[in-house]
């Protein structure tokens, strides 16, 4: 019944994401790496139809035959697909088919889930629910790249509201060498990747209490940090010399000042939010143009443990602002408005097993070349955030809400 | 009032084009070549207002600042402009949007059409429109590419009435050696790149009175001819190798049967029907493969005049088949099913003078590595079939409805 | 007997053309248009060893079985071959053992000439000589490149003579409409494409008895024609834009003057020579800045044989001064300098036949997205400086010597 | 004394690896990855130049201005420099001009060595020798890359001396969980990657004592392995499909048989042997083939501390046989004949301080998108193979002696 509610809550959340979205809004792909909102509508639903119906309904009749093909995201195991760079070629089936296709799909797994106590079926049926969260996020993470291109001023939302009386003065959180335990060994719902729990031995660090700030970065770009190579990893120099950044993505200077586009429309920068929309290369940078680094994904588990980083307000998707906030005082300690690059590369934990089966494709498959992010952002659904989730991206990758938190070395 | 029925004609004639279109349909663009319908619809629009309205109304206000940005297709002198790779990165403006920009502008035109008596402003109205039938047929013909990906079966129309009972025998029409003058010297509208008429020696020569149909490219196809480096231009073999290409665009084998994609759906190919969807190399190595060749630009006009290409039962955009037909016996001779590749490069003719003005980047920029096409094909405008006209493409573009028409050298 | 002698001739001078070259300089390939000089050396053997030897004597014994793999150009015909991009990729043979294989076939080839009287034989000879002198041509163009690169001064010759005191002014040679002949009809050696010799009509016209200067030039740069896309065709502007082109290939301004590497060193630019190293995009824009415009290959050639273009004391490969030279009042009429761009495609001449058999594969299979230039440079061989000869690059090529020469229509 | 015997012999031994080298072989680049041999010769040349000479000899004249663009390798801080990819563009200087310039700075340095006694300069002496002879590795790794593309059968060496009568077995050598120490604390020379020592927590473990040969990876090419996705990161398994990868770099089947190239000539594959040239996704995806995995770099230096991996009769640059040789029984646990993959990241170790000075960008800069390799190879100078070596290449790098050794978890 819980489970029920819980799939019935998250099937809608999704839907009603785009419900002030146009069906033009829902088609088109600008970057390999999103995906059209329309796209994210129809994939999480054949997640379902394709890992659950196909396999506990006896000859199950899918609603189409042709959307294997056309929705199936990564999975060598489900046969062939659309080439992750040709989602934004298909105006068909239109959004409203695809609305009929979650409807098609939701009744079924509801009348399952009244009926079937099957535990694995029950697993699977969370699998998709999470996966159809992280969905939510991506939907609206690649809305407004796509919305970032247009000079129509667009807006996805209204509601900035930052009340900067009450900003959080930044404190050095010390942790002291010793062995500990990072992963998790919950038995509720966690990604293969997050597991198992194991030892990990860390030096004592320091630890930033909040992330850093636009009008930290501001200083950063200003005393010419983007064109200094000294504090720059060889491939993100080339990479931010050869593609001409000199600013976060979405950033714009115009007469003087400068703005950004948002969900919330093209709004001038707030220097006391967190810094959002940079690379693993420019956080890096960033880092060490202060002298100090990122934290590895262990010490940031840890330090986010310890120190109760969860403890806050949350500004999460659930509650709609889809904008990054200041750090109050109020907060004891602040997490969730953007996501934090680490300086771990995004490997396999000591005795890793990819679940079983075709879902074993998930996460495993992915571990290699890409960085490890911590934390979570302000449009991710709140369950999400948690000190043991492993968000990962190319150290390119600038599309996600994505910043960073100082560490410095123990003494 | 002549100018102006026309005019309401053709406007609306764009729209119906769309009638059976959803939003999704109109916004994507899979290839660089290719448009988004939606973009069609408001370029043309954006043609009228940006080079009619601001200059003969005064204090013209705009529909919206940002449109000369969004929809200036190459225009240098019209200012920055979206990339044309980047036409399928915008969902906004809406479809309805842009249809009340149609409405906004049209209105405007014939308030003007009805009080303005102008000749030069009648002249760029007469270029407005011939504009907009050139975009009504590359409005279908990215339709029809960008439909050609879906799995889905999509049908545009549903109107083949191929009579296959009194297919044309091909006849060899002969032309003399002598001084010809090719190029239109009309006072009736023509683009700027058909005239100025002018004199061309030409060597005797056969030409065909029939287009090449699949059935004879399927000969081609089926002795390897695809393979056989000895037909081709060596940058035609190369593009084909690499681009693994084997067949004419949208043709695909099934158990052993041919079929493609049309904008009837996707059906079984007509041996009988004209070939099409070959890009210029494919056209050529089909010709040395028969030991004959392309006609040039000037013999195939000078044939087309003195052997009435025209008298023919059309089928052009009017008659709403948009497929081409097998050619009967009761058509005299035979064009306007298909573009026909010329071995003509896209130059200037001698004293060619573009126009006067902005619109002078209408043609004359693109004289370099194009080759000429002629005729017209089944989803031409009728007024746009005639003997002067030229077209012109890339030699390795297939999206167009192109083919060709064998010529021979005379004895 | 005198074809041996030019046999022995051609030879030696290609060989002469690397005698101060370093084993190091013949490897090399810095851009895929380029062969190493080594590759040069080696091709034109195998071209006498593939098509005469293996053809002429019986059991014929090949220098080495992978040269026909390492050291054929183009021709599909005679199987598989490296990659044109991928000369460079070859260290061995050495210098030293090419220059034996030219020994051995040398005296093979010459062995033959003492006693084989068939004509076709002898013909074939003169093909392999002519094709011999292009490929010198090519070796020293490709040496320029190649050494541009380098810091280090290099300097293959030091002979620059201009004497500047007798400048020649510039005339405007006018040839009346009316019906020509081009194209060569001569029983002498002529490459396949400058014939059959047939009719042309032209309009009246006045061309420049001299080539534009370097001078000339400059004032297109100083007035920012480079970035004045009025001036230019849309591929080139959006070419120069891309390469970011401001000058001639080789031009580099120091404190205020310009210089340009040449042969002779990297030396300051002479502002009465003519101005080579221009792409046909430069020489258009070039020509269309000046309201003028390029001539066609025909009309080039017609005025060529009216106004004796070829009386001149020449510049050529054979006086090694590999560098243009000033025109002087005493030359009656200027080319042999420069290649001279014309607004002519490369493409077949009515009733064009490719030679027959695998040489045909020489000229005809390149009749694509070409342009004709015409005249020769000063490292052209004198018997190629010809009014008929037919060169052809890609519009954007410029590491040719290749300039132009004004036209404007004639009344 | 003992420096200035260590410099001479090992500028010795550089020199003496390109003695049987011709000039033209020490010039081109076929991949961006390799360097010219002739470019190794300068550049190491210039590394004691430019960080020593002019720092410790007043007035330092330099043997060429110019050698500071051509011969700078990535540092930033020592100014502009030849692109990486472009090193292939320079015929000049020539080799024997190198050889005169390594002359001339080996003599100053001698010289210094004589007389200088600061602490810092012999660092930095130690530095460059240590520099010098992962060139001299390099040199040979990139000769072969070049020479493979020769149809020519060259052959660097003549020494393959394999005896497998006496095969070593493969023992699993066991590892207990708990807290080891990896990294080097010595104070003998390393380089800054390879240090702080620090603890780190590892999970038991099997490895086997012996890398996987030829003949276990032919079994997994004939059991179709390069096909099957699920054994693959999705990154290789897309670049082994897109780059048609089917067996390791240099292998070749030529009637049924398999050959590789070697610096020992193009000769038949020996199972025995252990395989190399592979990439890391290859070398995964063998070993999840295998139901195994690579092990992480902790748990290969203590596995190598523990069971004397380095006991061994070596096989290296020293014993100029260039190539593996097959693991025998008397060798108490083998590594050395190639360059292991790991499962690490190439990352910094906690509390990682680069050199300071110019010399810090040699190691740091290059922590991200990379892979860590143990060992050393069959042309890796002997001190250079130890077991806190850090070497590091991306991912899908093949033309380093690379392979692997498999790893089991502990129950």
């Amino acid at each position: 019944m819980i489970l029920e509610d819980e799939f019935r809550n998250i099937r809608q959340t999704t839907v009603k994401l785009i419900q002030n979205l146009e069906p033009e809004d829902t088609v088109v792909q600008p970057m390999g790496d999103t995906s059209p909102p329309k796209w994210h509508l129809a994939h999480t639903t054949w997640f379902f139809e394709n890992f659950i119906l196909k396999k506990y309904i006896q000859n199950y009749s899918s609603f189409s035959n042709h959307f294997d093909y056309l929705f199936n995201s990564y999975y060598e195991s489900q046969g062939d697909r659309v080439l992750r760079v040709h989602r934004g070629f298909h105006p068909r089936p239109l959004l409203k088919e695809i609305l009929q296709y979650r409807s098609y799909v939701d009744e079924k797994i509801i009348s399952l889930l009244q009926t079937n106590m099957d535990p694995s079926f029950h697993e699977l049926i969370e699998l998709g629910t999470n996966h159809e969260e992280q969905h939510q996020e991506l939907l609206l993470t690649d809305l407004k790249y796509i919305w970032s291109h247009s000079p129509l001023q667009l807006q996805y939302n209204q509601s900035i509201t930052n009340d900067p009386s009450l900003i959080a003065k930044r404190n050095w959180l010390k942790i002291d060498s010793g062995l500990y335990e990072i992963g998790t060994s919950d038995t509720s719902f966690h990604f293969d990747n997050e597991s198992p729990r194991h030892k990990q031995y860390l030096y004592s660090f320091e630890i930033a209490s909040t992330p850093v700030t636009n009008g930290e970065f501001l200083e950063f770009i200003e005393s010419n940090g983007y064109n200094s190579f000294q504090f720059w990893l060889q491939e993100g120099f080339h990479w931010s010399m050869e593609q001409k950044i000199q600013s976060p993505l979405y950033w714009k200077k115009e007469s003087g000042k400068w703005y950004h586009f948002t969900l919330n429309g093209f709004i001038e920068v707030n220097l006391l939010e967190p810094v959002t929309h940079i690379s693993f290369y420019e956080a890096d940078a960033f880092a060490k143009w202060k002298g100090m680094r990122l934290p590895t994904e262990g010490e940031w588990e840890i330090a986010c443990e310890m120190y109760g980083f969860r403890d806050t307000t949350y500004n999460s998707l659930e509650t709609c602002q889809f904008h990054p906030t200041v750090v109050k005082e109020t907060d004891s300690a602040f997490i969730g408005q953007i996501w934090e690059w680490t300086y771990s590369a995004y490997l396999p934990y000591p005795n890793f097993k990819p679940w079983k089966g075709s879902v074993g494709e998930y996460n495993g498959k992915f571990m290699i070349n890409q960085m490890v992010l911590r934390g979570g952002s302000c449009i991710t659904p709140l369950k999400h955030v948690r000190s043991t989730y492993r968000n990962f991206f190319h150290p390119s990758a600038r599309w996600q809400f994505s910043g960073l938190r100082l560490v410095r070395d123990g003494s």
